[in-house]
């Protein structure tokens, strides 16, 4: 079934598909200050990879990127971001592609669509890795959460992709912050930091975060409620709605 | 002769580039608290476009981004930052082309490689347009800077291609100030405000602009000169060096 399926979907001449191009997503998982990313692993390799395909010739790219996610993964609505293409020649290289090709037992081709050179196009997203639960359809082998640190080794540039994408995501999280939905509707100013250095990967000054962080312009400080030790609770704060902002 | 290039460039079947993919620039140029932005106009049409080009089977997409720019502009060296790509279905127009490649008389073909759906990879960059003079080979009718709040009527999705670059550009400009090089080595607080309302097309507030810029970290205040009214003198600035940052 397996091997009809991959038969079915992608031609040895890649009919109905864009040439060339192809999808890429880095999916941040975040929860409890652990940092993982989702990854795939190819039956009969050694190979992890993330999660990827490829463009319809009638569809947006945006889009192609939401349904590979999806049909990969089983992950819906994750709110992905396009960061960067990824085009240099040097990641061209059949040998992987092969190695996965016969793990599947496709017939070795040398002429097949997907040993040709692809661009990618880069998405990320961040999502509380508990409520994500991944659940590989039948092109995947096995599609899990990864610690960051701890990274298998990777096909391809597939490391410097994860590497952009973690840049861009450290460099865009006040931007970003309030779409990745990642904190309860309320939160004191120690799990909003918490957050950030998980993600920046480094600890943060507690002062100065807390100023550059009211400097926002984002946050909303709540009433303290009373606790018994009300001296020692700390201020809850929540995200401020578009219209107050 | 320009028919001679332009044909001994682009095959009917695209032969020797990548399918499908190509390269936009929107190149930004700024000077005297103006903003322009750098257009190619079509012989024999009214259509004017960004600088743009294809990738070569064996190039960097970003090295194709860098010599399309040079061989429609003449620019050399300008540092691209690649932003966006665009593949929304709905771009995929060929008549817009076809008008062009009956302007340059070559020949009508329903099949030809330029006539199919490309995806295209957005690049900014941001000059001082009078450093920067744009001197267009055989294959531009003409090149030049335009205002950028009186644009002419782009083709296929050109006007959202700049709006996009635009956006990241504001949003970006903390980050990327030093490295577009705008200012003279030193300049009043005055002179940064002006770029700053110039690119981002409104007024400032003096003392929040003010002490933002010193949040950032990246400025260094040099001592007053003397000028027989010392006290009216601003203060000069400069960026600080990497090692000092």
């Amino acid at each position: 079934m397996r091997e009809h399926v991959i038969q079915e979907e992608i031609q040895p001449d890649g009919a109905g598909f864009l040439p060339g191009l192809a999808i890429d997503c880095v999916i941040f998982g975040f929860h409890d200050n652990q940092l993982k990313i989702l990854l795939l692993a190819y039956r009969n390799t050694d190979l992890f990879a993330l999660p990827g395909g490829f463009i319809r010739e009638k569809e947006d790219v945006n889009d192609a990127a939401k349904r590979t996610l999806a049909q990969r993964t089983g992950l819906h609505d994750i709110y992905l971001e396009q960061f960067y293409t990824f085009g240099n020649f040097a990641r061209y290289d059949p040998v992987p592609l092969q190695m996965i090709m016969a793990g599947k037992d496709l017939p070795p081709d040398d002429d097949h669509w997907l040993l040709r050179r692809f661009v990618t196009v880069g998405y990320y997203a961040l999502v509380d890795f508990t409520k994500a639960v991944p659940n590989p359809d039948l092109l995947a082998d096995d599609c899990s959460w990864y610690d960051l640190n701890y990274l298998p080794t990777l096909m391809l540039d597939h490391q410097t992709i994860v590497q952009k994408a973690l840049e861009t995501l450290r460099a865009d999280l006040d931007r970003k912050l309030i779409g990745f939905n990642l904190l309860p509707e309320t939160f004191t100013m120690n799990d909003l930091q918490s957050l950030y250095e998980t993600i920046l990967g480094e600890p943060l000054h507690r002062s100065s975060f807390q100023r550059r962080m009211l400097g926002l312009d984002i946050l909303e400080r709540l009433e303290k409620q009373y606790s018994g030790g009300a001296h020692k609770a700390p201020y809850l704060y929540r995200f401020k709605s578009e219209s107050e902002g």
